[in-house]
C-alpha cells in the first residue's frame, strides 16, 4: 500500500502516444490502482475520441502542450519518427521537474535525441524499452497484463538523478515487469541480435517468397513452422523501417556477421559437407533448447 | 461404413518406423476403426518394447522382413539416410502387390531411390510428404490428430497404378487430411521456399547468436517474436541435415535467391534508402497477412 503510494507521488501522468505499448501502460496504471490523473496525447482526432471511448486516459489531447503542462511523470510512446517533435514539446510545456521516459526500441538514437533536445533536463529523462509486444499496433491493440512477468531494460546515464531513475523503476514494477539497467550501446547490440535481425530476416523471406512464380502455391503450403517464423513478418513495416534505421550500427554488425556465416552453409550444403551443416544445426538445437522459453508473443 | 471398409481394404498394413510421422499414422489409423493388423518395425529393441507398451501397433520387430512380409500396405516413415536400405529390404520380402507409400520431405530424392529400389515395383509406390509435424522427435511424439485438417502431398507418376494411389489417399483421409496431388520437382521447389529454407536460416541464426561474446545475455532478453523465430531451430539437427542435403538444388536455388535479397537490403540499410526498406517490409507484411493463416505446429 505504502509502496503503491511511494511510486505514485505521481499526480499527474501523461502518455504521449497510445498505441500498443502507450496505450498498454495506460491500462496497466489504472490496474495498478493509480488515482492520479492520467493525460494522454495522440497524433489524429479520431483516436482522441478512441482513446476516450476506451477509457485509456482521463483527458487526451492532440498537442502535446495540453497533455504535459501539468505532469509529473510522462511516458513517451510514439514511434521513432515521431520522437524529435515530441521531445522538444516536452522541453518547451513540461514543468522543469517533470521525470520522463520513452519506450523506444533502439536506445542509443534516443540519447542522442534527448541531448538535443531535453539538454537541460537529462538528469530528468531516463531511457526505456519494454521486451514485450505484439505485431499488431494502435489503440484497440493494447491490454493491461502486457507487461506482466517481461523485462523492461532501462539505460540510465551519469546525468541520470538517482529519484527519476527510482520513480520510472517504480513504474514498471507496478506494471508487472522486471527492470535491468544496462548502457545504451549494450543494449543496442543485444537487441539488434535478438528482435532486430530476425525482423529484417523475416521480412526478407516473405518477400522472396512472395515474388516467386509459385507464389500461390508457397503460401497455400506453407505450414505452421513457417508461420511461427514469418509471425514478425507481420509487424508494423514502417515502425520497423525506423527502427532498424535508428539502430543502424548494431543491426550491420549482427547482420554481417550472419550474411558470412549463411554463405558458410550455403557452401556446406553445395558440397555436402556433413560436418559443417551438422555443426551449425547441432550447436543451433542445443542452444535453443538450453535458452528457448516458449513464449508466443513477439517483441520489438 | 462401407466407405471405411473400402479404404481399410488393407488386413495388413505395415509401418516402418514409428516415431513422430509413423506412430502419428498408427494411432490416426486405430482412431478411424481400422480392424486389421498393424505391424511396425522399428531400428532398435528398445523402441520395440516402447511401441507395444504404447499400443501403437499390434506386433513390432527390427527386422523389416518380419513386418512386411504379409502386407497388403506399407507406410514407410524413417529418417532419410535409412530410406534406401528400408527399401531394399522391402523389395526383398514384401508381396508383389503390396502398396508403398513414403512420408519424406523431399520427393526427387525419394523417387531416385525408388527407382533403383523398387524398381519392378514402381506400380505400387506412391511418394508422398504429409505437410505436418512438430519440432518433436521419437516414438513419444505422434499424435492420433496431427494430420487432422493438414494437406498431404502425392507426386504419382506416370507408373503409378491407380488402384495404389487410390488407395493411399484413402488412407490420409481417413487419418483427417485432405489430398494434393503434383509432380515430384514442383513439390521440392515449394517445400525448399516453405520449409527448408525458413529451417536454414533459423539454424543459422540461432548459431550465430549462440557464437557472440554476449551470448548469455542475448537469449536472456530474447522476446517472444524471437522463441517463435528460432522454434524449427529446435527441430532434429541429423534430421534436417538429411532433408537439406536430400533436397540440395531447390533448396541451393531459393537459398541464392535469399542471399541476393538479403545483400539488397543491406545495402538499403547502410544507405538509409527508405524507399528499398520500405518496398521489401511492406510487401512483405502485405503477403504474409493476406496469407498467413496462424497455426502453431511447425512440419517438415
Ligand atoms: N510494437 C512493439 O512490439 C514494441 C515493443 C517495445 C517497444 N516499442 C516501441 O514503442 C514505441 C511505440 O510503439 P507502438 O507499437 O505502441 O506504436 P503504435 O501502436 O503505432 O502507437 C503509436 C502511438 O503514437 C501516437 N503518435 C504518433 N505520432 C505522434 C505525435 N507526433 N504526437 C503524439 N502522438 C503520436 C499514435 O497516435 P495516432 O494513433 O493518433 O497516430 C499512436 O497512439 C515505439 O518507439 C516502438 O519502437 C514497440
Ligand atoms: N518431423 C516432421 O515434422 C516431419 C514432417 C513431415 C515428414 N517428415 C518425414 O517423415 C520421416 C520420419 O520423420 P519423423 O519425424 O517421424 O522421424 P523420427 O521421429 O525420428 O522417427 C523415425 C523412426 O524411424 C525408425 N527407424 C530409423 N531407422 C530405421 C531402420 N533402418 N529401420 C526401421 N526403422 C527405422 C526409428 O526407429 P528408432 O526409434 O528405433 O530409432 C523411428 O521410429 C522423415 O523422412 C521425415 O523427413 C517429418
Amino acid at each position: 500500500m505504502s509502496e503503491k503510494k511511494h511510486i505514485f507521488n505521481a499526480k499527474h501522468v501523461a502518455i504521449i502516444g497510445l498505441g500498443l505499448i502507450g496505450g498498454s501502460v495506460a491500462r496497466g496504471i489504472y490496474r495498478a490502482g493509480f488515482r492520479g490523473e492520467l493525460v494522454g496525447a495522440v497524433e489524429n482526432e479520431a483516436d482522441v475520441k478512441r482513446a476516450l471511448t476506451l477509457g485509456l486516459v482521463d483527458a487526451c489531447h492532440t498537442d502535446i502542450a495540453s497533455a504535459v503542462g501539468q505532469a509529473d511523470l510522462i511516458v513517451v510512446a510514439v514511434p521513432p519518427a515521431a520522437l524529435a517533435e515530441v521531445l522538444a514539446q516536452i522541453a518547451a510545456h513540461a514543468p522543469r521537474d517533470a521525470i520522463i521516459t520513452d519506450t523506444g526500441s533502439s536506445k542509443q538514437s534516443v540519447v542522442a535525441l534527448a541531448q538535443a533536445h531535453l539538454a537541460d533536463r537529462l538528469a530528468y529523462f531516463v531511457p526505456g524499452h519494454p521486451i514485450a509486444g505484439t505485431e499488431n499496433q494502435g489503440l484497440d491493440a493494447g491490454f493491461n497484463t502486457l507487461f506482466d512477468g517481461r523485462r523492461v531494460i532501462l539505460t540510465p546515464s551519469q546525468d541520470t538523478a538517482a529519484s527519476a531513475l527510482d520513480c520510472v523503476v517504480g513504474l514498471w514494477k507496478e506494471l508487472g515487469a522486471s527492470v535491468i539497467e544496462m548502457d545504451a550501446a549494450h543494449h543496442d547490440d543485444v537487441l539488434a541480435a535478438t528482435s532486430h535481425l530476425p525482423h529484417v530476416l523475416a521480412y526478407t523471406l516473405v518477400d522472396t517468397l512472395a515474388a516467386l512464380s509459385e507464389r500461390q502455391e508457397i503460401f497455400a503450403f506453407a505450414a505452421g513452422g513457417f508461420a511461427d517464423f514469418t509471425r514478425i513478418a507481420s509487424s508494423d513495416a514502417r515502425l520497423w523501417r525506423d527502427i532498424v534505421v535508428a539502430n543502424r550500427g548494431p543491426v550491420l554488425d549482427v547482420l554481417d556477421t550472419y550474411i558470412e556465416r549463411l554463405a558458410r552453409i550455403r557452401s556446406a550444403i553445395a558440397d555436402d559437407d556433413h560436418d559443417t551443416i551438422d555443426g551449425v544445426f547441432g550447436r543451433a538445437k542445443a542452444a535453443r533448447d538450453e535458452y528457448g522459453a516458449d513464449r508466443r508473443e513477439s517483441a520489438s
